[in-house]
């Protein structure tokens, strides 16, 4: 930290980042933050290192980031958007808004994933200070746009008196795999403070979450550029200075690369545990907007159209006397026959068979290929 | 018929096939007669029109086609065998033979399948009148080749009196996929008279089959050549005057096609309903050899080898906590992950699922491809 600090530009930067006290004007645009760092594993075999989740068109024609950049895509409510993805993916990205003609105010491009504190961090450092961030995963599916944007407007007033704002999702089920919110007082519609951040409990922990009212953390975030790196300084300097050193004086280039060798030493650690659980000033908005991460394909089956016998099919599949399926290849023909609840994927060199209910297992595969360093991840 | 008796070929060939009466010496060594005819359709999607099952290696290394053949190599006990297959898998059979470095005395080439009755009676009227012949299909599986040869050994004495002998299969089960056989008197050691052949019956009368005793109809037989043809004469003459239309006086060639126009038109039957079931002087050796016709997935995973969780693999499989399914690809990697009973096949350019109980109804997914003209059959 010390060394850093002798460092101009860093110091320049901070200088910069100064927060600025006054709100902006209400008129001010919201700048949308698209994190498309991950990977997805869980829906592997759709999913790749080289085709991560939210490159996947895994509900209707477009795929989960142009889904997403289209949510935000009003531009009365939402400047261009920042883009942070890993390297290797950049022209995916350049693609995706190209095609889709949407505009990409930047493009931030990391050397390897550090998870999304820092992530949200090189966001934040070359946007302005009192550009108000919101802050998505490029691979959730939201339903209702109009309660996401209602959401969105409830939160604002929050973030712009310099509150780091997470949206809540009313659980549906007693997931495991989420971290939960436990609301506090109330401080405006819709808005209340967050009394605890509680991280991905056990399953009782989970049913008496669900039962007490918690929301799901959906990873949603809306919040001031300056607000969220001062709350990084305070909570994680370390994280705070790294990116700084890592991302140097580029505000003003299109295309961001931080140093990879700097951007490598920076701890990996979630926006949750790095700042919200630690940050008094938060609060939380519920969204009821058909949220859904898409993280299993028991997930995707549940927010997917279903036929007759509530499959959800994709490719070319024939499918006889089959009920409550998820069967989708992009590969070879599917036919089955006679199969309840199962999950059947398929692409052109791997073919996935479990029940839905087990598909968190995806990753005992994942990891078992992963050890013999199989080319198809 | 009265047109045929016109033709000189066919009244030559009448004259040459009367029955000789006099039991050919014992040292006379037995014909192998292999019909390969079948496509074997319920192992779709492995077995394809072009690649029938017998031309399939389903239990180890060597096709199915090649096990017959080696079952009965023995040039001590058979003679050079005779093959009866579809002119389009004329050099698949010849590759076969070829590269096991086995003999072929003779192939005879279908235009097109007219089931069984008509495919021996080709092979019949090639053969010498006294030849022994040995019908077997060419795709059952039988594990315990000695208790194969012992009741060829048991048959022999009847078969060269003129008896046509049918092989009976102890039952294991209430298949309604077989005919079933009811022995009557005892002839000589391990030989009965037959009572009754019935046709595929429904399950309660399959149930109480078994439960009477009765023998499984495995489509194996062993009767002179002139004595099969006597029968055909007697219960199906159309058949056997129209066979020797078509195949004419050909006996000396090594490849026998038969003349298209004329083989069409008989009237496509099989042995057991053409003759057998009219024909009194058949007898019935029962065979306790391991046998099975590999007719659906779930018979194929119940003669195979099995791993600890009860599961049949072949080809790049991961199995997690798999039980009792067979898992088989030559195509993409299967992964599967908690199933259990399924049948999960993969080839280049088809997935099937299935529970390995309902094997049979891989016939209905064909038959809507077969309407859809799809390729893939």
């Amino acid at each position: 930290l010390l060394g850093h600090k002798q460092n101009p530009k860093l110091q320049n930067a901070l200088e910069r980042q100064k927060l600025s006290g006054a709100a902006p004007p209400h008129a001010r645009r919201i700048t949308p933050v698209i994190l498309s760092g991950g990977s997805g594993s869980r829906l592997w075999p759709l999913s790749r290192k080289q085709r991560p989740k939210q490159m996947l068109a895994l509900a209707g024609e477009r795929s989960m980031l142009e889904l997403t950049a289209a949510r935000v895509a009003d531009p009365e409510r939402y400047a261009e958007p920042i883009v942070v993805t890993a390297a290797g993916h950049a022209l995916d990205v350049e693609a995706c808004f190209e095609q889709a003609g949407m505009p990409l105010h930047r493009l931030i491009l990391e050397p390897e994933g550090r998870n999304t504190a820092p992530a949200i961090a090189l966001a934040a450092l070359t946007a302005d200070p009192a550009d108000l961030l919101l802050v998505m995963p490029s691979d959730h599916l939201i339903k209702d746009e109009a309660s996401f944007q209602q959401a969105v407007d409830e939160a604002r007033p929050s973030a712009e008196a310099g509150r780091l704002v997470t949206f809540g999702i009313r659980p549906t089920r007693a997931e495991t795999g989420y971290g939960y919110i436990k609301r506090g007082e109330q401080i405006a519609a819709g808005t209340y403070k967050v009394d605890e951040f509680v991280e991905k409990p056990a399953a009782p922990a989970a049913a008496e979450f669900v039962r007490g009212g918690y929301d799901w953390n959906a990873g949603i975030f809306l919040f001031r550029a300056d607000a969220y790196l001062a709350a990084l300084r305070t909570h994680a300097p370390d994280i705070f200075v790294g990116t700084i050193a890592a991302v140097g004086i580029a505000d003003d280039q299109r295309t961001i690369r931080p140093d990879p060798a700097l951007f490598r030493e920076i701890r990996a650690q979630s926006i949750d545990r790095a700042v919200m659980e630690h940050e008094p000033n938060v609060a939380v908005v519920t969204m009821d907007a058909g949220w859904s991460d898409v993280g299993t394909w028991q997930a995707l089956h549940q927010v997917s159209d279903h036929d007759s016998g509530d499959n959800t099919v994709g490719g070319e599949v024939v499918a006889l006397d089959v009920k409550g399926s998820l069967i989708r290849t992009e590969g070879p023909m599917i036919v089955a026959i006679g199969v309840e609840n199962l999950a059947i994927v398929a692409t052109g060199d791997v073919v996935l068979v479990m029940p839905l209910s087990e598909s968190q297992r995806v990753s005992e595969a994942v990891a078992l290929l992963t050890s013999r360093s199989d080319p198809r991840l």
